[in-house]
């Protein structure tokens, strides 16, 4: 039978595993890792390695801040597509994007953004190989980056383990601080609203963790700590404890945004766009983590009836809730 | 200094080019075919195989004719990516979609699309293998298809020789016509629609193709027969000889549409969506072509200086034109 509901009442993350559940990669054996299950699909293409691929669709109103230059949004559309690749260990082999604008567009828009996707792919050793230009309305980019690995160095979001520590690169909600700032009026140092507008994929930093052979599980955290949190709680079949005053925030936010711890917590979690990775490591391998890539530990794996919470500085346990930065209204 | 001209006064083709121009793929070892040089970007993935790899955005208004159904739009978003993975002579692994809908679209809506290129995808012996959806003022959907194939039997758009046979698979003009009759109110029976709604990839063509090494070059017909055979011309350095006689039509368009012969050559030669192979063959190897698959000879390649030409069933040589579907307005 036919359902005829719109889609933003079932949300983002239900209708992608609606979506995922109806494919049928589940039987080809030269999948690895299908529609739904991961940051990127995984391939098997060699006996040593294998092949992750992304996809991400971006469109001007809701992905591309007024402020973005076009080099910006070019170098956004790389971006997040690379941060995937990262996410699992891998080292990026090419980028594609297809790009739709109205025929009145600039060539010189066109090709700044062009410009900023092949510096983003550069800056993350690798190039732009491919794409396909189209006419639209409404800006659209979508990028498809790929990556290979060692077979034995795939990260995936599967592995963690109760007992385990969980782990950020760079700062937490510095993305989202940055928006409520050009929203807000509030004058921020390039330092934080380049966390905005041009965020590196932490590359280097996912193959050094992936060669240690320290990580359980991994992801990036685009669309917030607290919903990759989830992601990786439901997956894993674990909850998680995290420890308020450990969330690494950027000085900058605190100096120019708020001083408010609540409201800084808040950022931290609830906010999308920051492209870190988040990683659980077992607590032997934490130094070997640690001597690869700089890193802060924000808290533990606990069993799954624990929930995933958060320890405030009054010593109080809250949960933590289940939202972020999504599509379709969750 | 920047170029404020708009996009549409200098065309597809040459914005392609200009971009391409931009970008750094040439340095990277691992990238065989870079952006806009062939129907797939390749890359090196081990001793015996490469991956190609291309991205095609569609979108509801220009890609989507309104009779298709949502499960027609899914099939085609894979088949014109599943296309140019046969182009190369490759064997699809994986396809991903892209897809922004408006947030108050019908579940079941997304289901069928998805549906559709799934068994699109199943269609060509591969699965849909990951994908990401946005929300979308207009259905946009940009998909990415993946494939590999042997490294002695990669099939490029570069390789025609003067004194080649020119080849097409299928017809030439089917959807232009199917096009032109529902535009215009003329029923006509499935057999015709399907070229139009449904294209089939010509994966197992390609690659018998491929194995029997009888081909120089080949590329799919997407764009229309004239603008292929151009975009052959210009990076062979050949012409081409066309025999109007020889051109594949389908007796469904002659039939129910016109059986005038001057807009049935135009119909083939300047239509686009076929999705057929051209492809060039030494004549010494074409009965090792025809061996594989059902094939059409509708000419010979010629020296560059005679250009592009088709022989008319009067006996006269008429230049064929440089026009075919395009997107900003060529």
């Amino acid at each position: 039978m036919k359902d005829h509901t719109p889609v933003s009442e079932i949300g983002e993350r239900s209708l992608i595993s609606r979506l995922s559940g109806m494919l049928n990669c589940g039987c080809d054996p030269e999948v690895r890792i299908g529609a739904g299950g991961d940051d990127c699909a995984v391939i098997d293409i060699s006996e040593e390695e294998y092949m992750v691929i992304t996809t991400d669709m971006l469109h001007r109103k809701t992905d591309f801040p007024v402020q973005m230059t076009p080099w910006q949004i070019g170098w956004m559309s790389a971006a997040v597509n690379l941060s995937d690749v990262a996410s699992m260990g891998a080292r990026p082999v090419g980028f594609l994007s297809a790009m739709g604008f109205s025929k009145e567009t600039d060539i010189s828009f066109v090709e700044d953004i062009s410009k900023g996707m092949d510096d983003c792919a550069r800056f993350c050793g690798t190039s732009v190989i491919g794409g396909d230009i189209d006419t639209h309305d409404e800006l659209t980019i979508t990028g498809t980056a790929l990556g290979k690995v060692k077979k034995s160095e795939l990260l995936t979001r599967k592995g963690a383990k109760v007992g385990d520590v969980v782990c950020v690169t760079g700062f937490a909600g510095s993305a989202g601080a940055a928006l409520h700032a050009i929203e807000n009026g509030i004058d921020i140092p390039d330092s934080l609203l380049d966390k905005l507008l041009t965020p590196i994929p932490r590359i280097m930093d996912g193959m050094a963790l992936a060669h240690s052979g320290a990580v359980t599980c991994m992801m990036d955290t685009s669309d917030g700590l607290a919903m990759s949190l989830y992601d990786l709680a439901d997956l894993n079949e674990v909850g998680f404890r995290i420890d308020e005053d450990a969330l690494p925030i950027q000085p900058e936010v605190s100096q120019y945004i708020t001083s408010d711890e609540t409201t800084l917590t808040e950022l931290a979690l609830y906010t999308g766009g920051d492209f870190e990775l988040l990683f659980t490591v077992s607590p032997d391998m934490l130094e070997a983590a640690q001597s690869v890539c700089y890193l802060n530990v924000i808290g533990v794996v606990v069993e799954r009836e624990l929930g995933t919470g958060i320890t405030c500085r009054n010593g109080q346990n809250l949960t933590i809730n289940r939202k972020g930065y999504l599509q379709l209204g969750d």
